[in-house]
């Protein structure tokens, strides 16, 4: 039997998603519980592996079993064996050709920027704080060009793996709503690093240190040396994987959002 | 002078509000970060102490001191010297007879209930957890009968000091938005554990454990040996103390909310 299940989890106390034979990871974790649960050895393929202090709330993962568990035992039996800072949100039995990675056809982050004078108290660790007075309608306009089929190599971190640089963005929004700006990502599929980088460049047109054209220009040289800092992990979510519709999945999803 | 200021802390890493000889407290951490900006001790009265475990976003304080900083001295100077879970939102000169405690004539909470089968993972300590449906209409009108200037003494902590138990709500709300539940209540003052002790009860209305009359008995009974179990910290805000407009304190507030 397939499953396929919905991870959310707080990025914050992990190693990031992938299992490191050194350190806490949610992977590790996740596949401890399931093979409680299934009381044989599990092991999971994720939609996409996040780094250290990035949260999940829509990380898709499939895995095979032998083991036949009521789909509330297979819920209630992961949540009680998983740490507080990692829940099951839903799980569900799959077809076989079902696959968590190369089944997606396009992912979403948002990235969330506490912008006010005082730090965060209650939200530490869940979003960027920048004190400084953000221009979102100039980081929103500037990011626009960021929009289509192109090769992202000024946004891709050094370490990136992925054989080429090309990936197809297909929606980039920055909105402010009161001290929060939200900058809404989605993807065919995703560099490592490649949201924090734009991220961390749109902030540097938000604060007034480079013109709109900034983006386009670092687009086009190709170089990740030449763009911003690569903004904190605390501030993004990996919010939504996208599977064609005859797998069924729960096909809804929420913005994460903090109103305080 | 005298200063009033707004601090929001994360209930969760400490002891509650007032400063213990044997733990850390949100008093003594705000005590210390000032005294530090201050270079002299300082201490201060708070608008209601808080629990352990329970949040503030709107605790106000207020302090004397003869020192002489900029605004923006004492809270860039305060936020660099307080813990990560407890920031100073704003704070601004006095007049004489303002007290944080007797100046106010209003105290707003917020109670949160994530109401899912799945437990929260990056909501853990922000929100109580209850995977059995509630029904938030029922606690409502359930909630009504408390509304007005009445005895709480069904809802009052056993150790608690108050000099009587007359207090007057002056609203209660209970709101269903997707899988979170808010109970907002506003009244004079608060005796001890009296709102948790509320939400304690409301959720028994909710589960349908108990028919909705069941909460003008409680009230008419005065005693607390009847009442639901107190509701745990994690879920409760202190979100809002209002004084009267002659202070020129910020009257406004936000209502904490989650959406994930």
């Amino acid at each position: 039997m397939k499953f396929a299940a919905c991870i959310e989890y707080d990025g914050s106390p992990f190693y990031g998603w992938q299992r490191l034979s050194h350190a806490p990871t949610v992977q590790e974790h996740v596949e401890q519980a399931l093979s409680q649960v299934a009381a044989e050895p599990i092991q999971v393929v994720c939609a996409g592996r996040t780094d250290t202090g990035v949260h999940g709330l829509g990380q898709i993962i499939h895995f095979e079993t032998s083991a036949e568990r009521l789909q509330r035992g297979w819920l209630f039996g992961s949540n009680a064996h998983l740490p507080d800072g990692i829940a099951m949100r839903w799980i569900q039995p799959v077809v076989e050709d079902f696959h968590a990675r190369f089944s997606a056809y396009s992912r979403r982050y948002r990235y969330i920027i506490l912008n006010r004078q005082a730090r965060p108290a209650l939200l530490h660790k869940r979003v960027h704080w920048q004190h400084g007075e953000l221009d979102a309608a100039a980081m929103h306009q500037a990011a626009q060009v960021l929009v289509g089929e192109q090769d992202f190599s000024s946004f891709r971190a050094a370490g990136c793996q992925a054989r080429h640089a090309i990936r197809e963005i297909t929606e980039i929004q920055v909105s402010r709503e009161q001290d929060f700006i939200h900058v809404d990502i989605a993807a065919n599929a995703f560099l490592h690093h490649m949201v924090r980088n734009i991220v961390g460049s749109l902030l540097k047109v938000g604060a007034g240190e480079r013109p709109l054209e900034w983006i386009a220009e670092l687009l086009a040289l190709r170089d990740r040396t030449q763009a911003g800092m690569t903004a904190p992990a605390a501030g993004l979510y990996f919010v939504h994987v996208a599977y064609p519709a005859v797998f069924g999945l729960p096909s809804t999803y929420t913005l994460p959002r903090f109103v305080i």
